[in-house]
């Protein structure tokens, strides 16, 4: 594939994958993953001591949206939403079919009343599927730098 | 036009816009769009409404030229500056000359004392006129995540 | 240099230094940088009046270890990280083999605790030599939104 092309179409399921949450589109986040995947959010401390469970995990996009199932049933939060801002997107290499990527995020919640504050930041490390388009995420491991945040996740980063 | 080149165009007149507010270049800030224009800042409920009225709104360069002389005559509030960070851009179709794009925006505000907070995040929804260059804004909404925002907006978004 | 490779290789850049700072590599920070180089983390305000001297300063990859060594080092203040998101990365001339890049950036810090809180915003105005690659860094000025940041100042930005 040409480079150019490669780069966009990560570039394109990145900022695909923060609009369907920030737009609260996330009957469609799923379909983002490939079949089987693997998605884990987990802290900083957890993945460098090689911990393989964290504070949301999947491995099929029907898990995926179970997840999204649960939360649209669960009155037990208040209502919030996110806005992810993504730093640089690096393509480390590609193995195969298949693309590591970095990147860096921010996301700040706003809570139904309007308040608006810091609630995660970290990286994500990425394996994206790239033999067919569009590209999907085979691996999906959202590293977050605080170990603060695990009691207050819903919705997912 | 050439893919490359049109993304890039889109990049420069974005990149251009933020910095030109963060920067306080106000004076040059309406040259970015086209005459006549829309700008609308508006709040995602207010949106969602289909409301056209919002926050600030402008539909010419003399009108977002207007609103730099109000604010560059008025004392009635406190000095500061913002700092956007603009996350994924998406192209979303072409119609005709007419670029249509989204994306995300983080901004903060620091005050003349050195105070910075978080003051806004949202959305921009683009039409953007590509049959010359520089690229120039046929419309631009700016769709803020809170209600909070209001009373405190100065300086366009 | 064909643009597009251009461009890239300053985002490249760009992308390799936040994220060795943000991961705590600080000791492969300084290779970024071209021998002699300067570093200089400054105010707004300082920028502005012309000052030559910041917050931080370096003159070599020498002086830029020995900041890291003292870090490494010192124990007087409390163990943190930052994240570090980018905004428009604009290539705004080239001089010879010297590309004239400037960007945006918001910075959090997270405390060992896991407190997360807006650290610092500002641009990073770069001379970047080209003539090879990978590229580096021949200046590279941190110019702060606000006064307030100097006292807390210890890992790079």
């Amino acid at each position: 594939m040409e480079a150019t092309a490669l780069r966009l179409g990560i570039h394109e399921l990145i900022g695909d994958y923060v609009e369907r949450i920030d737009e609260d589109r996330l009957e469609e986040w799923p379909d983002l993953f490939a079949d089987p995947c693997r998605y884990l959010v987990i802290s900083r401390a957890g993945h460098e001591a090689g911990m393989r469970q964290g504070v949301m995990y999947a491995a099929s996009r029907g898990m995926l949206l179970d997840r999204v199932f649960s939360l649209r049933r669960a009155n037990i939060y208040e209502p919030h939403r996110y806005r992810h801002v993504i730093g640089p997107i690096r393509l480390k290499s590609i193995e195969g079919s298949m693309a590591i990527v970095q990147s860096h995020f921010l996301c700040v919640r706003i809570m139904h009343d309007g308040t608006t504050s810091m609630f995660a930041s970290g990286r994500y490390l990425d394996r994206i599927d790239i033999s067919a388009t569009p590209f999907r995420f085979t691996e999906r491991l959202v590293v977050l730098d605080s170990d603060k945040i695990d009691t207050l996740l819903a919705i997912p980063l």
